[in-house]
């Protein structure tokens, strides 16, 4: 963007006052929204029914995202910058929303808060009111792509929304309460990884306002010297700005601030000419301010007694009865007559001009910056066909591929073909699963020292890992936030670690679809491999499906769960979730090799379709309802339940077996339940309404329960899974300590067939000696018996 | 203990040869678990037949844990040292256990490995075989607490296992891959809560071996300036250990490692006297060493042409298909026999002599440590009675009560009680869950620096508040695991940040119990409060009851979840849960002022049974069956069920209601799937086999009907929950959103007894149109209509 006249108005020598009016004037609209019902714009005396029944809300952490929004504006229109705002620190939300208010933002997008008195008072009532708006910066806050809920993501949001934007300054605004959380201690090295040449900047500002809600913070109470290592040890260049303790005149904290601000823009600039010039500099030592405040700074400094500024007990309401308490009243009216908002607001109650003198325009606003509402800027990943990675089954079904294996080599053709706009993200887990042909077409992104014997280690590539589930999630969504695409693979059972950060997130979408000016973002992808079936060698610690039915409880509108099983089915479903947008798309699969059941064709239609009845694996005959449905979820549950049919059709002449495979997990709810979901005509073709189901899934089985529990022949369900039972040993050792293994299957579906157990008690009785037989081959060899490591009996299925 | 005479006859001149013996010998053995079946003692030239059919391990970390084991064992015996050890690098399994075996401890817990030939064979055999042991340190690991599996844990751990162990050394491994987690590296802050005058020593020892499983560790690559000014900035006296590159003498290594020891011990006994002194110095700068070692040191150099040691190819197995291939067969016996294992094993395979020269006896020996099996430690907690925090009900039912305030004034009670074997943690929300109560008899332990203004802030104290729910999670868990007891708060939803430490947890308690030496530990109990249905002013991103679905999961042997109605049955629960062992509890709980429905003898007998029926909150008739039963599960959904009961038998003349509470949710499953589980006969007589089963349930309904899918009634369950649906807003209409509220419930019940819904459909309008003036009365207030925050209705249900 060309530098605008505006732009240009303002040089380093401007005077600050202007940035002090809007300091005072987002505190004035960030208290007026804790306690306001009525009176604005203080024109009358503060009266009791001006206040809200309920005073909710957080103080304490506002002033200085306040002080740094007012900072960061002079900044942006000083340099024609393009900054992204992230407000880390919780409950931040009454200030951010203070500041878009200001900006004009609010009322361009909210039109009924308009940008008057009237539309003050709108925004006032409408925080933390029933149908009004969170308390903390949310997805309804213009210019935020990070919630002030849960803490801790406010860095690596920052570093993944960098990547690939070499003209954006990230400015991270990070609380010391979140600093004490485990994934912003170890975000600070993000800087490890971020490419001064093709990425942005993170100017990571850190608020030490000493307190959380109820103690002291860590940072705040360490030696300066100790801070200063700390952060150099981190690899930045700190840069310390104090002040505001006991009534310190806030123009020469203003006037440090803009120092430092200046400074570390200047260092920016030096660090993207020295990176971008012929001869690239190594990593350099990024700035970052430590900006030490009084915690609820300009707010009462005593109250009944007690002190209030500069202490935890700023946190929340510092005032408390205030509609009941005169005293707390006056307090109210004093401290927010103290900003003077016959300065700030015109008659009509519209920002003075003077306010806007330091107030970017346009797409320059941080609250209306295009890259803070990612969907705007979001182009479609081009796609290259399936058909090179496509595993040929002419030969017959069966044929041997590592499923994440031919996935890589997709992916590999995905990341050519999106050069700027797709990223493999991995805590050093992608060669391990297997998607390491990615590596033919791009690097590891890496700007640490290197070593003669590194591979494929370069100060820009496309795939990043650092042994963190919590950074490479947040890197992601960063990303994805701002636009851009990837995926994330991880060990199946260690995907946990981000149990909340998938909470956060799904709950992120939900809500941003109900906001009418966020446009949609790509889906979130989880590749997850190195599964619990095949973890008998790192055993029980790493033999976890669990995270499906965490996902599950999430909004059906986000939450998508997909079980391929094998190499073409997985093909096609990465191909299907990087089209969509605002989902969270779950993908298991396996990376050793295995069988693949069907065609790419076949694979296609058996994706659109989510669940099918694989006639060539079944032994059903037409016109007859079969005896019992076999079905299974999962690449290893489809391969034993498979073999379970060619054991049963082989021992019981006749036996009509349907054999379904689902792939979509959400397809076992009703259709009311999950856009995915069937209707119960469609469910009862599939399972009948009566015949024994015996399931074979990937997961605990409580969950296909869980999910099925409202269709008819629910009650005839019988789902073998995970069991809980795990440690090293052999994989069908570990199919067998679950009871998921084909005998098993084929022995309860010999059960639960009406008729058949007493005519087949000797069968049952051969199934469990042949399981005794294999185990004790596992135990005396240290491996499987060939007869169930092979699937030559695959060939016996119909030809293909 | 008394220094015995063995201790005093090494000094620190003694000739560091033992201990390289000492490494040589536990890095033999770790080779020899990773690729031998036979053949142990190298007697013969190695033969293919000697070699594992399946090559499993982890070589890489190996040598480190190896020397640092060494080099720990001889500074004990120097100066009589009590010495935890803990191996946080991954899969460093086979290390441990060799340097366990070398201790005679393995032989001693495990009598079928003796310590001789046949022992090292069957040692070496065990290994990652199905039936045998792990691949990484785990409960079967003499001297551990901490599994290898899931990495970023080990320092947590370390600070957990300090507190109350005033003349503990935790000596603490780290590998530069786990430093990468998050967990991890908030970890490090640690200690701005250790005491060194009553607490233990925490030593951290990073091994930079510089790779991880596919990559270089972030801070093996950069500079060293950094990485000093990094620990420095952590609050370490950091002692930098370096060599073992290009062939270096390990001599070398060896006499700089004893002198950092050495240098390490100097300071910590430095440390202790100056805390322990009349003028307890300020917070100590406590020694940690950086040990720079090339990654699968000893081990191979080059394997085909590529380097190995040194690099991330020495990550697992260095040399692959060595029953095959001759040339790595080859090389196998070259790097065991550069160990000379002649020199170390005496004709019958059993240590030499030279080697118990540094070996400690009896409990010092590190693999025997008591505190490494914390259960022989564990002394039951001191429980004082209930009464005093008890609610009186006489007066009639629904007394209002703040739960978790008076479960606060009984644990300040447990506390003084149990003044060194009892604590509380918290991620700085113990006061906002009204725990403050604890504040009267003891404070928050904090090294920091102080304020005038700070209050509960002491350098002893039971509460540690760190705004992480990960190491509040780790530090209990050291802590648990060590012998003691202790508590953990959180707010519900952010509980989800520790997901995956709770299934690491849940995992090492269920192995436990197979490890026959292995001495009970006092259970984790989780408080959740601060939950769901009252977090409508902080919104969305708080609200979330999953964990509990989390939970299920997991072994039955281990798990356990409470959702105590109010104050007395909390109280209860806890008391309960204080007297387990190996179990998980999680209790969710309100902190809001809310009605106590039993008294304390009602709640010890309705906390015995888990579930009850309330005669008395129903209205159901003796001697006829009930029209439904209306069940609640959690504080909320009692009062709302509790509610509509009443508008119902206000509404419908002589209907007959039994009202159900369900305390403890694993009641609901069969006998079958967990030790609390009813039987069908059991289930029946309460939930009936046929009437209609209205539950108002606290989280996601999903979870009800996983729980009770096997029951016969089960088909008749509708279960009103969280249904994901949540923003700022009232209490109320928090509920009304999702479908929970009296009016919902109460509709829900006319709907499904047969015949009411007909007659009653004006009713249902009436609840309706109530339901839309409660709504309008909220968003038009700000508040909840007296109609719904009052119980007064409850003095209406019978007398007690």
């Amino acid at each position: 963007m060309p530098a605008t006249p505006h732009d240009l108005a303002l040089t380093t020598e401007a005077p600050l006052h202007a940035v002090d009016a809007w300091w005072r004037a987002a505190n004035y609209l960030t208290v007026g929204q804790i306690y306001l019902r009525g009176n604005a714009l203080l024109r009358e005396p503060l009266a009791p029914s001006d206040i809200k029944p309920r005073l909710l809300g957080h103080w304490g952490t506002s002033p200085a995202l306040n002080l740094i929004y007012a900072h960061l504006n002079r900044l942006v229109v000083q340099r024609s910058l393009n900054v992204l705002y992230i407000a880390g620190p919780g409950h931040g939300g009454p200030a951010m929303v203070a500041n878009t208010w200001l900006d004009h933002t609010y009322s361009e997008l909210f039109p009924h808060v308009t940008q008057d008195g009237a539309g003050m008072l709108e925004l006032f009532r409408q925080f933390s009111a029933p149908g009004g708006i969170p308390s903390h910066a949310s997805p309804g806050t213009p210019g935020s792509i990070n919630e002030g809920g849960e803490l801790g993501y406010s860095l690596v949001h920052a570093f993944g929304a960098a990547l690939d934007n070499p003209d954006l300054i990230v400015a991270c605004v990070v609380g010391d309460g979140e600093a004490e959380t485990g994934t912003l201690a170890a975000s600070w090295h993000l800087n490890k990884f971020l490419n001064p040449d093709t990425d942005g900047a993170v100017l990571p500002i850190i608020n030490l306002n000493g307190y959380k809600i109820a103690n002291p913070s860590v940072l705040a109470r360490i030696p300066e010297s100790e801070l200063f290592e700390l952060f150099r040890g981190y690899g930045y260049e700190p840069i310390l700005v104090s002040g505001g303790v006991n009534g310190e005149d806030p123009m020469l904290v203003h006037s440090a601030m803009a120092d430092a601000l200046e400074y570390a823009a200047d260092r920016i600039a030096e660090i993207r000419r020295a990176a971008r010039s012929p001869q690239p500099a190594p990593r350099p030592n990024w700035p970052m301010i430590i900006l030490r405040t009084p915690k609820g700074w300009t707010g009462p400094k005593e109250v009944d007694g007690l002190p209030v500024e500069g202490t935890w007990r700023a946190h929340q309401v510092p005032l408390a009865n205030v509609a009941e308490n005169a005293e707390h009243l006056a307090m109210l009216e004093e401290w927010m007559r103290s900003y003077r908002p016959e300065e700030l607001f015109a008659a009509d109650g519209s920002p003075v001009p003077m306010l806007s003198s330091i107030q970017p325009r346009g797409d320059r606003r941080m609250s209306a910056l295009p890259a803070s509402n990612g969907g705007l800027l979001l182009t479609d990943l081009v796609l290259p066909p399936l058909e090179k990675q496509a595993v040929d089954v002419s030969v017959g079904r069966g044929v041997t591929a590592e499923a994440t294996r031919a996935l890589g080599s997709w992916l590999a053709d995905v990341t050519r073909l999106n050069p700027h706009t797709f990223r493999v993200f991995g805590p050093d887990e992608t060669a391990s699963n297997r998607l390491d042909a990615v590596y033919d077409v791009t690097d590891k992104q890496w700007m640490g020292s290197t070593e003669p014997t590194d591979e494929h280690l370069a100060r820009q590539g496309r795939v990043i890992e650092i042994l963190s589930e919590n950074l490479i999630e947040g890197l992601l969504e960063g990303y994805l936030l701002t636009g851009r695409h990837g995926l994330m693979n991880s060990y199946e059972a260690f995907i946990h670690v981000v149990d909340s950060m998938f909470n956060q997130h799904a709950k992120w979408l939900e809500s941003a679809r109900e906001i009418p000016w966020r446009r949609p973002v790509a889906s979130l992808t989880y590749l997850l491999s190195s599964h619990v079936w095949r973890q008998d060698h790192n055993g029980f610690s790493h033999q976890d499906p669990g995270f499906l039915n965490h996902v599950v409880n999430k909004s059906p509108d986000i939450v998508r769960v997909y079980l391929p099983p094998d190499a073409n089915t997985l093909l096609v479903t990465a191909e299907h979730c990087f089209t969509t947008r605002d989902h969270i798309n779950v993908i298991v699969a396996g990376k050793q090799p295995a069988p693949t059941f069907l065609s790419l064709t076949e694979a296609r239609t058996h994706g659109a379709r989510g669940i099918s009845i694989w006639d060539w694996a079944g032994t059903e005959q037409p016109g007859a309802a079969p005896d019992a449905v076999i079905a299974s979820a999962g690449d290893v549950p489809t391969l034993e339940a498979m073999a379970a049919v060619t054991l049963l059709r082989d021992a019981i002449p006749g036996i009509s077996l349907r054999f379904v495979n689902v792939i979509d997990l959400m397809r076992l709810q009703t259709s009311a339940q999950h856009p995915h979901g069937m209707s119960s005509g469609d469910f009862d073709s599939i399972f009948t309404t009566s015949k024994p189901v015996i399931f074979a899934f990937h997961g605990y089985p409580t969950l296909i329960h869980q999910l099925a529990y409202k269709h008819t022949n629910h009650v005839n369900f019988h789902v073998l899974g995970f069991r809980e039972k795990g440690t090293t040993t052999t994989p069908f050792d570990m199919l067998m300590m679950n009871d998921l293994d084909r005998y098993r299957i084929a022995i309860d579906v010999v059960r639960r067939v009406p008729g058949l157990q007493d005519r087949y008690s000797s069968l049952i009785e051969f199934f469990e000696d042949e399981r005794s037989r294999l185990r004790a081959y596992a135990y005396e060899n240290g491996e499987d018996s060939p007869d169930v490591t092979g699937w030559e009996w695959m060939a016996t299925r119909e030809g293909h």
